[in-house]
């Protein structure tokens, strides 16, 4: 079989083999009228794809195919598809299907739709599996295939369909912009991006950091001042009540004091999780939100207005992720999931070589 | 000594005898050119009463008097005082000072004051201490000095300076009014306010109890419709993103599961705890919060502009709390404590009495 009744991808077998990879055969979801079909010329390494691989996000079932930043070519369109036409250059996130019928989808937020499918580990109602983007196609639904700004080149546009929606979309929901103040806290993957955004957008915007190698970096990316922290909590005293919004992109905050961070927002403001630990918060007594009504939450991706838009923003204002780049193979893929996990990445992967790897074009 | 040098008041000794009561003077603070000096006619109890006298909430400087639901009358106003005047039945929460020059105070937030003083267990600036209602006379700044709308009655007024804003201004601060969905979680005595102030302001309201007892209380109440919860999560499920506001007047947060309780609010809503038990919340899962982008927080009070909202709003509407009353002394001080404690209240408790007490008139 081949194209397009299977696909090609590189896929594990198990959360124990989680750095081991071969290439397997995709069975996708039956081509239906709403749908795209991709021909992938590059893919992001996320976070998630660790978490999901090693299990620590729960079980899957194999063969397990990773990857939810996927830039390629539109090489077929359902008769109903309206607005991506066969050869536009397009990316697919972290979600390739919604109802688009619920309450939830129809009050603009399909990313928090209950029947969503995510674009792996994730069936179909009709039982079909979804395949990531480490593979040569994805199969996606028209409202989650997105023009790429041709500003944007493909392999610094596959970051900022997962990791550049996750970090744009809470701040333009909190409202950040002019007049605003903002802490990113992580300065890796997201927090990279998140720093620029929040920049971008106008608000005053600060990094916070466990790593004083890593103040300087923060700087360029457009932060007014960066705050190392420590163990000491005395860091956090000069900061009461100074920020709306913390966009939180660690994915260690099960190990944080968190009435610490909390102390630093204003009133009513909001601690903000995108980085996703496989481990619980820690028990946090209410009083640490009684002082001045911190809001603590979290969200999954943005919805299709806020990825044009976030889009749209990288072009015009140069919002760009640092990239390495890492031509696919199994040997690639190790590497990649081995680094990222380990923090040795600065600040993201993408895949690319994928015509060469699959011998498409 | 006596008034206007010192006070004479019910207090609690240590946390061990935190259920005997004995009188003991007690001295204020200087009087300043913005104080008034209330003389009290009665004084609600509070949960926040029980949560200090038995230490749950921390450690206390004895002689301790508790009580900052205050209705009396305005007998002293220093010369700078605006809006109050000697004769006024006025009422006097939980806080009795705050700067008013800081950036949280300016923003209208002065019950997060980070300078503030609570009416009871509390030490201003210069070191005196702050006494509570449960006394003949309690001295507050004007700013935490409220006129009373004649129609609620004196009893019935006291629970609202603090049950009463603490669950109102919650409400307002989110949005609640007509086209929202509110759940009210615990309904004692904050929880039997809160349905009354949600319906008060147009929303679609709902309660939540353990209690299948409490049912057409709540009801009667205002409740559209009562959820009894219980150990079987599956009260949840047909009730998934179903609320903007979920008002938990619960004091006893630690013991939920709070997944649970995230799941039935709309993407974005709140899970807003307004009772705060002595026990940090529980370890949760970021994935919690992941689903629908839920916000966990709490909050304090409410500020001077919500007071007079809630109180005039109390009086067109003819929200009242449910007040059982008993004449002030020691005796009464104890039942009062104990059955608060053990839930046996339906649904406040107001001291009366107090002229006959204390020999003031």
């Amino acid at each position: 079989m081949g194209y397009p009744d299977t696909f090609d991808g590189f896929c594990v077998d198990s959360a124990k083999t989680w750095n081991q990879f071969r290439r397997a055969e995709l069975q996708p979801k039956p081509f239906e009228s709403h749908d795209v079909d991709v021909q992938i010329e590059c893919c992001g390494v996320c976070g998630s794809d660790i978490h999901t691989v090693t299990g620590g996000w729960g079980e899957f079932k194999a063969p397990l195919c990773v990857g939810h930043e996927i830039i390629g070519k539109a090489v077929r369109v359902g008769k109903d598809v309206k607005n991506i036409k066969e050869g536009d250059r397009v990316g697919v996130g972290a979600q390739v299907w919604g109802c688009l019928k619920c309450d939830v989808c129809k009050s603009k937020n399909e990313n928090y739709c209950p029947h969503q499918v995510d674009t792996y580990n994730a069936n179909y109602p009709d039982g079909s599996t979804a395949h990531g983007g480490w593979a040569n196609y994805v199969r996606a639904h028209e409202y989650w295939v997105f023009q790429i700004p041709d500003a944007i080149p493909s392999h610094e546009a596959a970051p900022l369909l997962c990791a550049g929606l996750t970090t744009y979309a809470p701040l333009v929901r909190a409202g950040v912009g002019p007049g605003k103040t903002v802490a990113v806290c992580g300065i890796g993957g997201l927090g990279h991006l998140g720093i620029q955004w929040s920049k971008a957008l106008g608000a005053e915007t600060y990094a916070l950091t466990h790593s004083p190698h890593k103040v300087e970096d923060a700087k360029k990316l457009g932060a007014k001042e960066v705050i190392v922290t420590s163990d000491d909590k005395k860091w956090a005293e000069p900061l009461a009540f100074k920020f709306d919004f913390i966009l939180n992109c660690s994915d260690m905050t099960n190990k944080f004091d968190l009435p610490t961070y909390l102390s630093i927002l204003k009133v009513g403001g909001q601690f903000h999780m995108v980085g996703l630990p496989d481990k619980p918060l820690p028990e946090v007594p209410v009083f640490a939100f009684v002082g001045n009504a911190a809001k603590l939450t979290a969200s999954h991706l943005g919805n299709h207005q806020e990825m044009d838009a976030m889009l749209k923003l990288a072009a015009d204002k140069g919002v760009r992720p640092q990239v390495e780049t890492i031509d696919i193979s199994e040997k690639a893929c190790k590497e990649v999931v081995e680094r990222v996990r380990d923090n040795k990445v600065h600040y993201r992967f993408t895949l690319t070589g994928f015509n060469k790897a699959f011998g498409t074009k």
